[in-house]
């Protein structure tokens, strides 16, 4: 069996090697096709960096299965064995438009337990990582344990559709958030704000969709650094279908359950 | 009286130098104060890098004023002869709990005409420039001429804080925009969200109060890519006593008044 230092090893490599081939794409012209809507968009370097991910797993670790948001890997109805779940780019609209502020995403899973966690900021080349137990890291720089906060002081990072008409939560219940927070960010990826949180930049992540690939990596960083990790309604995540979620410095998750999100929310 | 290539270089050189400072101070404990809130800090940094603006332009131009955050300059009450428009630390709290993602924000007027401006994104070592007329830049490379924009393919930077409940406009105006866009987001600092529209990174931000030193560096970069600068009822900036602030591809004013903004918004 493989231990987790020999895939923390491969793993590594393997997201330096793909970022290189995205930054190198930026001088060639992207192929962008529509997904499920004409703002959910795939390009060629999603599936060609899924597709590279899934060659050298299946290479060097042939046991093991791969979940990915291109769908070239396993059809996944489970976490038994080893499980690979990546996203080549997570934050493709910020690829597309922006050429900065999108990651790759890798969480590798045995058993349905959390061992390695990356979150790969391309562009600015800075690495987030963690095997669980040994400490989250940005590149070679540990991270600290997070300090507790309160909503008053923080920066939460949550988009402006969550506190407007969508289909996934009345946009009253999360208002009071947005005007009692110390501010606001959003950045349109993900990953890069699990690991932000996890790096202490902003207090707080919050949103209503994600898959797993998008936080398979990135939550084992924050719960690394002591920060608390759940769906919006305060539950465990859901890893095979996706879910909502709710990332933060210690103390946040009670004050927002308590003041924000308490009684019949309709979630 | 002083060229305007000659300030140029005079300017470049002193951004550069309180960037380094501002670096260094990462490593210092940084003594926070409030302003108007809880929320509107301010820092010894802050302070330091205006001051450092003043004694340099006094030395070198010692006719000129200063219209700076910090209130270390001239009481400007016009326009009038040169007028160096400056944000020592424009996104302080990105400054404070991010360390990345603030920026030096400079514009150089003669007699109410924008001349140079200037925003540096300190972290990144980025440098937006302008010298009116002769080309925007990042750094060493030329920002071509912003395309046109439609709502619906663009990303529009804008804080969820605007569609909430708050004092400067009605949350539902601007919340069928954040519906119709392909995304938004937020990245705390005025002057980048400008440089990132000249960039053409994001296709518009919006925003309902700023100080004339947050935009008057920014604007200048946006209008020389051939972008559109207007506050959010459509009428020109307000210089002197700051205002809202809607800056964006050609053909998306339009569309967003149009759309969005037309009849009575009560602004």
């Amino acid at each position: 069996m493989a231990s987790v230092k020999e895939m923390d090893t491969y793993a590594k490599l393997w997201m330096k090697e793909a970022g290189s081939r995205l930054r190198a794409s930026f001088n060639t012209k992207l192929d962008i096709e529509m997904k499920t809507n004409p703002n959910d968009l795939v390009t060629n370097m999603d599936k060609g960096i899924e597709k590279f991910f899934c060659d050298k797993i299946g290479e060097v670790f042939p046991d093991h299965r791969i979940f990915g948001e291109e769908g070239m890997g396993n059809d996944i109805k489970d976490l038994k064995g080893t499980v690979w779940i990546i996203d080549p780019i997570d934050g493709t609209l910020n690829f597309i438009h922006q050429q900065r502020d999108f990651a790759i995403s890798l969480g590798v899973y045995v058993d349905g337990i959390g061992k390695i966690g990356m979150v790969y900021d391309v562009v600015s080349d800075e690495l987030y990582h963690v095997i669980k137990g040994q400490g989250a890291y940005m590149d070679d720089q540990r991270l600290p344990t997070l300090p507790s906060a309160s909503v008053n002081r923080s920066i939460v990072s949550i988009n402006a559709s969550w506190v407007t008409e969508n289909r996934r939560i009345d946009p009253s219940l999360l208002a009071p958030l947005v005007r009692d927070a110390r501010g606001t960010r959003s950045y349109g990826s993900a990953a890069l704000e699990l690991a932000f949180v996890a790096a202490g930049r902003i207090d707080a992540y919050i949103t209503m969709r994600l898959m797993p690939w998008d936080f398979a990596g990135g939550v084992l960083l924050v719960e690394e650094v002591g920060g608390e990790v759940s769906n919006i309604k305060g539950d465990k995540l859901n890893f095979l279908e996706g879910d909502s979620l709710f990332v933060s410095k210690p103390g946040l998750h009670k004050e927002v359950f308590d003041k924000y999100l308490s009684g019949d929310t309709g979630l």
